[in-house]
């Protein structure tokens, strides 16, 4: 594979993993919806279908494997294709929390509405463009971007705890609120690990761009 | 870096996985510990100490960096170390784990005791096991014990959602309870997830002893 092969290679997998990022943001942005929205069957085809994410992980693990296979990569486009490996693992995860969140609303969905929103549509809210902008830093290796991602894991780390107190006032108050108010403390879990995933990403991109500078001794082209 | 090099710094790395899982599971270990135990050092140990996996982490990667950069690796090679990557950065969100553990259970000791047991040691145990077999799995390339990591997953599961159930049962009949019975309930999350990422590690072993029969493409030697 000659160099301009290789750099195209690069961009389609970058392209890749943009649409692994949109498919499982979606996915994750659906879910909430039908917590929303109360739509049992979005909750329904969202708990049912990776089928798509799984997919697409293995062709991008696949096109990973061979750009690391076919060509002599330099160091920095090693550490690129192993941070595409890394941050594809991420997304597929983010993916199971959208499956994970639309179980968790089928369970709650049969039962009277608790409080129609708390902070969860807030959270979902903040996550989804935590998972956009993370992307967005890897493919134009933005470290400032990928630093307010890390800056808005605390936002939600505060949200999640926010959304504990306000339910457990709940099923302190009244034990008859206990199952629902569970199923959504465990729904804001299910977004902060998303949140948590984000910022894998947003590290990965921290360490692919400014480890050129810390870490010297991966400077070193691969021999010929 | 001549052949007969490379198979020993290959061994080296593996042999860090190894230690690397010895330290997250003997920090888990710690972590339930302490809740049974109700002992509030051990538990502030564990919450404040993960610089030594961090430390691991970084040298694993690093390692794993330069085997890719310093020698042409045969695909099965390149598998092999790409695997090493994703095994450590499970590893390592098992480490988290044993710090929201111990978080958890600095939490719930102030207050007297539930109920001394549960299911919870069980499914530390349980845990434990799969994170010190995926690896095993790995270095032995032993896709039989990876199989029964996938196995013992679902049992996991079925005893977090007996937790879940013991413990809403105790919920509902006194809302003095409420507050233990949920750091309880995340300590069992916490422990399904590090069975998650035992198992992850044990699809990962899967996927690089099988893919040699279904993935031929990979199977190329790369260019010299």
């Amino acid at each position: 594979m000659e160099r301009l092969h290789f750099e195209e290679e690069l961009q389609v997998l970058k392209q890749r993993l943009l649409n692994m990022g949109a498919l499982v943001e979606s996915r994750v942005h659906s879910a909430v919806q039908a917590l929303i929205e109360r739509r049992l069957d979005v909750a329904e085809a969202i708990a049912g279908g990776d089928r798509e994410v799984n997919e697409l992980q293995i062709e991008i693990d696949d096109r990973s494997l061979k750009l690391l296979a076919l060509q002599q990569p330099m160091a920095s486009d090693l550490r690129l294709i192993t941070a595409a490996m890394k941050i594809n693992a991420d997304l597929e995860r983010i993916g199971d929390q959208a499956v994970n969140i639309a179980e968790n609303v089928i369970k709650i969905l049969p039962q009277a509405p608790l409080k129609p929103t708390i902070d969860i549509p807030r959270m979902a809210q903040i996550t989804q463009g935590m998972t956009r902008d993370s992307l967005d830093a890897f493919v134009r290796k933005d470290v400032v971007l990928a630093r307010s991602v890390l800056k808005r894991d605390d936002e939600v780390d505060q949200l999640k705890d926010q959304v504990f107190r306000v339910l457990l006032t709940y099923m302190m108050a009244d034990p008859g609120t206990i199952e629902r108010a569970l199923s959504l403390i465990l729904i804001s879990r299910n977004l902060e690990r998303i949140a948590d995933h984000a910022t894998n990403i947003a590290e990965d991109v921290i360490f692919l761009v400014e480890a050129k500078d810390v870490r010297h001794h991966h400077e070193e082209p691969t021999k010929p």
